[in-house]
């Protein structure tokens, strides 16, 4: 059972209805230096690979791609913006994202001066269920021409469809906590061997 | 001049209206390494206080805080967000925060959970114009009876209200880059000298 995991059976409380609430550590106070941890260990991961930018989604991805960046020296981080700012220039990629926990669709947007064909992406996310936030982003990836080398999730609901779905498109997912199952009842959580 | 603002000069752009654009390092694309040396200084001016909690807003605070807090151990980050989330418990602080960016009104809201009476807390935002965020963000900490040890600013408008009257309630108000003036036809950038 790796660092995370173990943080999760302490601190992540399972809710009816296959929630897990990790808002504790990773979503709303976020221990940075968990954060530090999962850097080194998407590092490992993801070695070799040629990634010049880190490419998250506001508003929970942000914290994790910020400290994870710090591990790919060199690699700012674009975060993609739920809705349209007037501080935003108008050549903007966009793509339609439905939320699962808001249970609404977004336009998520990223400015076309910050990603282009050059650009070798880490994808970061704090969570992985049906994969709608993920899906934007790799659209968004795709119209700036940009490779996606990577894709690193937190945590990943091994029980709905959206991490088969991107593996079978053949990109490297990487989630450092698959949950198979949960029962709310006497609050256990488990976990896919990796 | 220090490095935030020599990067200002450098990539910073001037637009009509007093608009100060740095979205291409500070709040759309992060360079997570400017933000680490940001955290360097900030552990500087507020040494010895006894911070165990870095409080900020949603979307573009919340990867200079995460940055920020690796220089100050122990202290998880906490991000107010600026809508009810249905994965959030009922329990929490709620405070009105408008939005000159946005040209709206936000609930912010933090989780009673994550905030109380224990907590000494460095606030940390990208941006302070007219204060409205910070003035949401000090209202929830004292509702939660959060101790405000220090509040930082990446960039301050010197030429708008807010500061001062932070600065005027007797916070610690440590901004790294003040604007005093901007000229939109050259270019140009004037800061308070620190």
């Amino acid at each position: 059972m790796n660092f995370l995991e173990e943080r999760i059976l302490k601190d992540g409380v399972v809710k009816e209805g296959n929630v897990l609430k990790v808002d504790s550590f990773l979503n709303h106070q976020m221990d940075v230096q968990l954060f530090d941890q999962m850097g080194a260990e998407f590092a490992k991961r993801f070695a070799g690979k040629p990634i010049n930018k880190i490419l998250t989604i506001e508003a929970s991805g942000i914290g994790i791609a910020s400290v994870v960046a710090l591990h790919f020296p060199g690699a700012p981080v674009v975060f993609a913006k739920k809705s349209q700012s007037i501080n935003l220039d108008g050549d903007i990629y966009t793509a339609e994202v439905e939320s699962f926990t808001h249970k609404n669709t977004n336009h998520v947007l990223v400015s076309k001066k910050y990603l282009g064909p050059d650009d070798h992406l880490l994808i970061i996310d704090d969570f992985l269920a049906n994969g709608c936030a993920l899906q934007g982003l790799i659209q968004i990836a795709i119209q700036a021409g940009a490779t996606v080398e990577g894709i690193g999730i937190a945590v990943e609901k091994g029980f709905q469809a959206g991490g088969r779905m991107i593996r079978n498109l053949g990109y490297q997912l990487e989630s450092l906590a698959i949950v198979e199952s949960m029962d709310d009842k006497n609050g256990t959580v488990e976990f896919r061997p990796q």
